[in-house]
Formats: C-alpha cells, sequence, structure tokens
C-alpha cells in the first residue's frame, strides 16, 4: 500500500547492509515521527490553535533531518568510502553532492 | 496514545474555526505524509540504497514545509490579521515572527 | 555600479520611512557582512583549507538571516499591520507569504 | 583589516591547491556577492521597500549556497577522496559531515 510512495526502485544497496541494531535504531525514530505526524492530524481535527501545530510541523522536519543526517553519514562511511577505495569515487562523490543539494533547498 | 508527541495546550484557537473542507484539505496532505514516513520504514527494513531513502526523507520535508506553510498563510490571513484590526497585533506578530523563526533554523 | 545588482525598482516605500539609528543599525550589520565576504575572497586567494572556508559562508549566510529577519519583523509591524487596518490586508499578506516562502527555499 | 572576520586558522590545506582557474571562477562569485551586499546598503540608505530588499537578501544566500556547494564538491573529491585512500577517512568523513550539518541549519 505505501508502495506508491516510494521513489523509483535503484537497484543498488548499501555496501554493508545495515545490521539489526542500526535497523532498530532508524525504525525507532521512524515509528516516532509517525506518531508525530498522527498527533498534528488530532490536533488539526481538534482545531488547535494554528501555531501550536506549526511548532509541532517543524519538530517534525527537525527529526527527519536527524535520520536523514545519521543516514547520510553512513552512507558517506560505507558507500562512498567503498567506492572510492575501488576507484569508482566519482560517480559516488557525485550522487552524494546531489542528494545534499536537495536536502538544502 | 499520540498525546505524549503534543506540545504543551496553548488554551489559544484559531480565530476562526477550520471548516470541515480546510480540515479535510489538511487531513488529506497529513495522511499522505503518514504513509511517506510508512515507506521509509519499509525501505529501512527491506535494506534499501540509502540515498533512495534519503531522497524519501527529502520529499517528507517538502511536503511538511507545503503544509506548514498553507497554515501560517491561513494563520496570518485570519488570526494576526484579526489581532491587528482589535489593537493586539503586536503580540500577534511577534508571536508569528517566532515561528517563522524556528521553521527557518 | 551596483545599481545591476538591485531588483527591478517598485514604487512601494516602506509606510513608515526608516529612522536614522535604524538605517544605522541595518547598514553596520551589512558593512560587517561585506567584511566577512571580502574575508572568504582572502582565504580562497590565500588557498586555505576548503572547510574553514566553508564554515565562514555558512556564518554569512547566518547573518544575512538575522537582517532579512528583522526587516521582516520591522515590515509585519508597520506595512502589513498598516495595510490591514485600511483594509488592504490581504494583498499585504499575500506578498508576505511569498516573500517568506523564498526565504525558506 | 578584514581579518578580523577569518574563522581561527586551521594548518590545513587543501591536498590539491587552487588553480589559478579554479580560484578566478570563485574570486568572480565572491565579487559579485560583495557588490550585491553593497547593494542593498544603498537600498537601506535609499529607504527602498522592505520586501525589495528581502528578496535580495534571499538571493545573496542562495548565491552564497552555489559557491559553497561548489567548494563542499571540490574538497571532497579531492580532501575527503584523498584521506580515504590514504587511510585517514574517519576524520575527514566526520568533519565533512559537521559542516553540512552547520550548512543545514
Amino acid at each position: 500500500m505505501n508502495e506508491q510512495y516510494l521513489p523509483e526502485a535503484s537497484n543498488k544497496k548499501p555496501v554493508k547492509p545495515r545490521t539489526v541494531q542500526e535497523k532498530e535504531a532508524v525504525m525507532n525514530r521512524l515509528k516516532r515521527i509517525e506518531g508525530q505526524v498522527r498527533g498534528i492530524q488530532k490536533m488539526v481535527e481538534d482545531d488547535r490553535y494554528c501555531v501550536d501545530v506549526l511548532i509541532q510541523i517543524s519538530a517534525i522536519n527537525k527529526a527527519l533531518d536527524k535520520v536523514g543526517h545519521s543516514l547520510l553519514e553512513r552512507h558517506t562511511h560505507h558507500c562512498v568510502a567503498s567506492a572510492i577505495k575501488n576507484g569508482n569515487g566519482e560517480e559516488a562523490i557525485d550522487e552524494l553532492m546531489k542528494v545534499i543539494q536537495q536536502f538544502s533547498k
């Protein structure tokens, strides 16, 4: 069902698979963010004050940025570093720069 | 259950209650965002490529910004404008500026 | 000479002219920012370390955001509030929302 | 004179010195940004409309982001890639992540 939201599948995988612990840490954060999104749905339904909803949206953005940054960090330490060592650094760095630019917009 | 994520309750309400249509429009966007958050949970579980997950996180941030902007717009047109007409503009504008600053961080 | 960088002239003016003190406060900040921009020019000429230059660019961005926020605050307190009181609020708020959106991109 | 704005000197240098052409390209952008900053000083002195000044500040921010991104790109292709190849990748990547985080704030 959620598949409709997934970006087009790339066939790539992280060079080093995420460990159970890593997955759990990211999942916990994402579950919390999902709860926060449901929280603001309830706020809107209850006709809560606009500024209170806005503060909450800003908190979700920051939480997403944190997850994003930790994924970016892992990606650079593993996938990008590995590509550089294997002589495929240029492509990996270009891809990295592109996603960083996307985040800063 | 989601209550734990709600910011401290302010007693304020939008000066003009959200109409059923307005609520529906915001709720649809938030439901979609909730689906996107679940989508990236599945991506992490499936050990999908880091950059694909990052692109999706960036899309959620943009979707949240859009919801935030539309709430901000409504808030300014109704709550802030009304406060200004009633001679309580200073406080309402200070509050508005603070929430805008929070978003830009 | 700098005129080439100015956006197309709008005929509008702040409803309440900036006082000498207000102009001075903004000008001091802008002079400091100009100095910072010249500072990074020197850093580039001296082939200084990339990350050091980047940190400085980030500092200039933050300084510009601060000036921007203070101008936005004054604009809302004076121009927007005045337009709302005079029954021209809609247009002033739309313009405000547009410039806020531009900043958040 | 501008030295007061320089961050504390790090002894590091780009692993591959900037070429004359690279320096020129960055300097041209920075000279243009300096002109834009002087442009908004003139706008403030002339008591130009707040929103016009704000649009111009937003343009400078975007121009700085572009310079920053191109420096970041070069830094990653040369300094970070070289550190990774020489077995000092961890430190270089941590530094990179930190400066990216600083930019996103």
